[in-house]
């Protein structure tokens, strides 16, 4: 069996756990797989290396960014080699380039091309661990490049589509994904398997599992991968095109994103083309909002509309400066905003067949006197955003009320303890 | 003009000091030089690099210590880099790949095969600052490789013969190199300019300035270079062929090297081959003897001989548990060392056409009451043998004789102060 397993910075953090994962990879190899490892930086060698940089310059040269944060990876798939040596196991490291991976010219976050994996089938046909740098590759001029966050799970994803690989193992902190974040809903459960989307929903909605590019390249190439710990052995959660049980859950997962603020224009030109031209100006700055709300404004004689949206905490400031600099051109009459907010979301494959997902929902917020501030919907989740005081609960009521067996096991095990 | 600039571990040991290497760069290339930079790795990095290795494995495999340790010059390229951005001036980076650097499979002592530097005149042509990783290369097959000690010497000189560069400036902690050592010697002067062939026997006496493998490779291709410190804007030591002029001064300098240790055989068989079995052993065993001699030895009636050698300290026990494991093979009758003395050793081209050198040194000593252990000589070099606790007033009443000027002027600027 062809295996690829990556792991991450906190799996790599020091020689200890570089240890750890040589004998995870070592249970594999001695049972006659043939393993692929992909390895990120230690954890906190990224952002030492940024720091230095920054020292010198601000905004540095993103080339130069890519050569220097390239050797993060570089080292750790070294000390993994020499850490499987040591276990008596043959082992071969390999940068991004050596491995095959080809990237446009994109530094800092680089798109992968082309994946050419010739010298990893000869080191495995050699009986070879091969450990690949992640988050890293090569131009077609031999640069270095860098493949943005997320990268090296994309490195393990694009292997494993290129070698066709039997299994992908992405290990990480966390157990796999669960139907919400366990450090606030205690009786949130650890799903067995989840579908491409629903997955992708999750990653784009706040949940820290995956990047959503990592999952869509699975999707496209149709590989087939387990999020799981590398700190003990438990089974994860495999994450796979969406099959017809599925569709009996409707709700796989709930999100919870509190690094998000809200930002209201009042009374804009209910014209063809206003919200055009603001989304416009904030798409040409970088600047990404995410929901979405436009309401015709009853204020005022004039036909206008407010219009709502979300938008990362850290680019609020940006956004409403920008705004405020075009605001005749505009013409609207107010801008408000609110970074207080929380947004929620219910996902599920199994909503596309199931109405009164988010009548249930909105009931269920209802009952415990919760308000809504906006809400957004696509064909597979429903999200809301409310008082960030109020976020914490509300995830907790909606899993109560959408996995009322979760909740009754959490109450039988603490009745026994 | 061409200008290649080396920079060593401590000249860019923190953020700091290679602003300060950038700032020494721009002045270059303000003037309108092409610049090609070649840096270390920052100094401790390598170490640590080696050290975490070291706590995997005893041994780590060659091939991964060189992808392990490569990392650490292309750290500090791109630091360089992109200080250099920081003062306005356009500069890329390279590894030693990138920048054509072709060598051997050699792990961790790589010999460079081929150089072929088109990416670097390309972004020479385009006004650039090019940064280069000292130290590492690349096999044909695409292999990291490092070039052992001293490797980023080399990489500066092989790039200067490689672009027929009009200068070659290897930057270090000293400001170049001195008749002796100026921590021993006081009044030592600081020579102008020294031959390739006075480099090299300095080089090999325990001078540290630089290895004899990347001043072999600079008489070889003829590259003529200057050392000179990074810390100030003193002119340095021009190193180059020997011309006519340089016969005149039949001493050039005075080395000395506490770390020797002495070992004699007595009694070893008088025999065709005894010589040849003795240092043939020691050579498998990669321990390399500097001094030889062989006296007859008057103590049996059988002819034997009594063999004495110098070898670097930390390799004396080594030497001595070979020895005596193959006692009886080798027939001698008993084994002496030291490790309790320094070698000291005059160096000048101008000895070839000068007699009484030698005599001259020998009456130094005795004047002083020194006695000398062992005698080796060479064309353009007499070596002794003292005892360790003799060494420094040794070195200095030599020093007195050879460059009684450097005496005169030191007394004079004593008295004046």
């Amino acid at each position: 069996m062809l295996v690829v397993q990556k792991y991450g910075g906190t799996s790599v953090a020091n020689l200890e756990r570089i240890k750890n994962v040589a004998s995870r990879i070592a249970e594999y190899w001695e049972r006659g797989d043939q393993v692929v490892v992909v390895v990120s930086a230690m954890s906190g060698v990224t952002d030492s290396l940024i720091k230095m940089a920054h020292g010198l310059l601000p905004s540095p040269n993103r080339r130069e960014m890519d050569v220097l944060l390239a050797t993060g990876e570089q080292t750790t798939i070294a000390l993994t080699a020499i850490a499987l040596h040591a276990l008596g196991i043959p082992a071969t490291s390999m940068t991004g380039a050596q491995a095959g991976i080809t990237t446009d010219g994109a530094h800092t976050r680089a798109k992968i091309r082309n994946v050419s994996p010739v010298r990893i089938r000869q080191c495995l046909n050699a009986g070879h661990v091969v450990i690949v740098a992640g988050f890293q590759g090569q131009t077609d001029d031999d640069d270095i490049t860098t493949l943005g966050r997320g990268g090296s799970d994309l490195t393990a994803i694009a292997l494993a589509a290129a070698l066709k690989a039997d299994l992908c193992q992405i290990y990480t902190d966390v157990e796999g994904v669960y139907t919400a974040d366990p450090r606030i809903v205690p009786n949130a459960q650890k799903l067995d398997e989840i579908s491409y989307d629903e997955m992708l929903e999750l990653a784009s909605l706040g949940a820290k599992v995956m990047q959503s590019r990592s999952v869509e390249f699975a999707k496209k190439f149709e590989v087939i991968f387990e999020v799981r710990s590398s700190m003990n052995k438990k089974p994860g959660t495999i994450v796979k095109e969406e099959t017809k049980s599925m569709e009996d859950v409707i709700i796989r997962g709930i999100s919870m994103d509190k690094n998000q603020a809200k930002v209201t224009l009042a009374q804009v030109p209910d014209r063809p083309g206003s919200a055009a031209r603001v989304f416009g100006a904030l798409g040409d700055a970088n600047l990404s909002v995410d929901m979405i709300i436009q309401n015709g404004s009853p204020k005022t004689a004039e036909p206008c509309t407010d219009i709502s949206f979300t938008i990362e905490k850290p680019f609020l400031k940006r956004a409403t400066d920008l705004l405020l600099g075009i605001k005749n051109d505009l013409g609207f009459n107010g801008l408000a905003h609110d970074d207080q907010i929380a947004k929620i979301s219910i996902v599920g494959v199994g909503m596309k067949s199931h109405s009164g997902v988010a009548a249930q929902m909105f009931r269920a917020l209802a009952e415990a006197g919760i308000n809504i501030q906006m809400i957004s919907t696509s064909e597979i989740k429903v999200s809301i955003i409310v008082d960030i005081e109020n976020a914490d609960t509300a995830l907790k009521v909606l899993h109560a009320a959408f996995f009322p067996e979760a909740a009754k096991a959490d109450k039988i095990a603490t009745a026994k303890n």
